[in-house]
């Protein structure tokens, strides 16, 4: 494989239609001032065995990569316009491998009308590891941010939590438990390839204060609009929403709970507003057919309370975080 | 080592200077539009082993990585904003390496005008990995390209070639030379840190065609020039800009050449302009006080010729590929 001829071949033709990528033959993209909106822009990192297995399909790994960065832009209330790939592939990779990543960007390009405008492909003794870059729109001044929520608010999330954690747990087989097939897919299917809430972010501009995706875990997550916003939140451990599968996995476990409110890769949205907002937020939730559950509240101070029927208990382990674990 | 501590301590205050990084308390960065202007960005990756040593000083690493995103702006003519890092670091990294980065990253910010806006930082089994993604402003339309070279155009370089590649060669012990010590300094530090041609880039708007930095090596980078243009390159290898570090090597081994016009992280610009717009580029030589030598011409056709006193030269290889080599 030749560096050029590959991203010739899988990555050029992922550029066509957004001009500025200059068909990825130049330095630098541009991107062109767009007047009344400001630019939203996040950078992730995604290593194989933190990120993701390595044993997924190739076209997987590049949906997900792809998805965790929409899903920040989503938290911000923006529209994608273009992404930049640095893909850092083992020295062994085969085009064939390429081709079927490039193959998987290529479906989610058009799910969610997104480019390809640059990046960098170099070869390494490592494993697997790639950082996405993206940038979004979103109109002047009206980006969500995480530093605004407010006491009295209500704290919500969209659709369900944890079961990309009991997923991976199932994949890992870590999990022994009688479930369905159904089940198992479900759940694995929500760790693969997670739903950016893109649609909702946009319609939650002006009705929300704080705002971010939930990647590390709930507890964890809100902990960072807490600090952010100089205030406290309180979690209801029976108000979080569960899908079926989940709910079948807890039901047999509760040592399983910890999955739903600190394990990672919810990438749902995790959201406060004032509490004259839930009808607008509940309309929100039929335009775009997605759950959105109230799940606490904020108040003033510091620091983030499980309450289970009245009580608060004792978390272990809020959340995912780097270099601080084995 | 806490990843959200790590960043607070000493990420966060890089981002100081820049407002739409937030401070690296969001999901993203905002970016205002910029009346009058386009966005150029980059994106690069950096990895041991393969674009440095592993063996230099974190301060060293952090200023290589920036600033060869730096340079890919000069090529585009852009004018500096903001730069998001992505770093994969090593489960065994202390937390006084990242300090140490983290001070170089700021002296180079101080130097650059430029601001730390996002990005990531994740632990792995890997080696040291970066990607820098940056972002520069350019006047509406005025960003340089690599696709307008025209026949006729004299290809102009900057500063002198070849000193990165022996400056890695010394590094690894790969000459058996006799030079003084200023020398092998010299060379290692044009290998070390890269000066990328930020003035230089943005005075050239208007009088050059093609422009591009020289990453990969002049001959292979002027090949992208004209692929991109549609064009050939004639190089004239006696014309070609040498310091005197280089001359004192070449002179001992006339087998280092390749070095010069093949070796890769030279970090140069490389440019072709119309005849007439010679006094032009002289007085931009002049004003930056940089060396800026013509090299060859661009005529029709395709392909690329090394040149040595009127004859053309073979080339066993034309500069850095991933993927081509063990």
């Amino acid at each position: 494989m030749d560096e050029f001829a590959l991203i010739r071949q899988y990555f050029t033709p992922l550029s066509r239609g957004f001009d500025g990528g200059l068909s990825l033959s130049d330095d630098a993209a541009i991107l062109p001032s767009i007047p009344g909106c400001d630019l939203v822009v996040t950078k992730d990192a995604l290593s194989e065995g933190v990120h993701f297995l390595g044993s997924e399909s190739p076209d997987l790994m590049a949906k997900k990569a792809l998805r965790v960065n929409l899903s920040d832009l989503a938290a911000m209330g923006a529209t994608p316009l273009a992404y930049f790939l640095a893909i850092m592939l083992p020295r062994h990779v085969e085009s064939s491998w390429v081709a079927e990543f490039a193959r998987g960007l290529n479906e989610d390009q058009e799910l969610f009308s997104v480019y390809l405008a640059g990046g960098d492909t170099i070869s390494t003794q490592n494993s697997l590891t790639f950082s996405i870059t993206a940038i979004g729109r979103v109109p002047t001044g009206k980006a969500l941010r995480r530093s605004h929520a407010q006491p009295g608010d209500i704290i919500y999330c969209t659709g369900t939590l944890g079961d990309s954690a009991l997923g991976l747990q199932l994949l890992q087989r870590n999990i022994a438990a009688s479930i369905s097939d159904a089940v198992q897919q479900f759940l694995q299917q929500r760790y693969y390839i997670p739903e950016p809430r893109l649609e909702i972010g946009k319609l939650l501009s002006g009705h929300v204060n704080g705002c971010m995706d939930i990647s590390d875990g709930l507890l964890q997550d809100i902990s960072h609009i807490c600090r952010a916003s100089n205030v406290a939140a309180i979690i209801d451990k029976e108000h979080l929403p569960l899908s079926h599968a989940a709910q079948s996995l807890i039901a047999q476990n509760a040592n399983l709970w910890p999955a739903i409110y600190s394990g990672g890769d919810d990438y749902e949205l995790l959201f406060t507003a004032p509490a004259d907002q839930q009808e607008a937020i509940e309309t929100i939730a039929d335009k775009t057919n997605t759950p959105i559950t109230s799940i606490g509240r904020i108040e003033e101070g510091s620091g983030v309370t499980l309450m289970d029927a009245g009580q608060p208990i004792a978390i272990d382990k809020a959340g995912f975080n780097h270099f601080s674990q084995k």
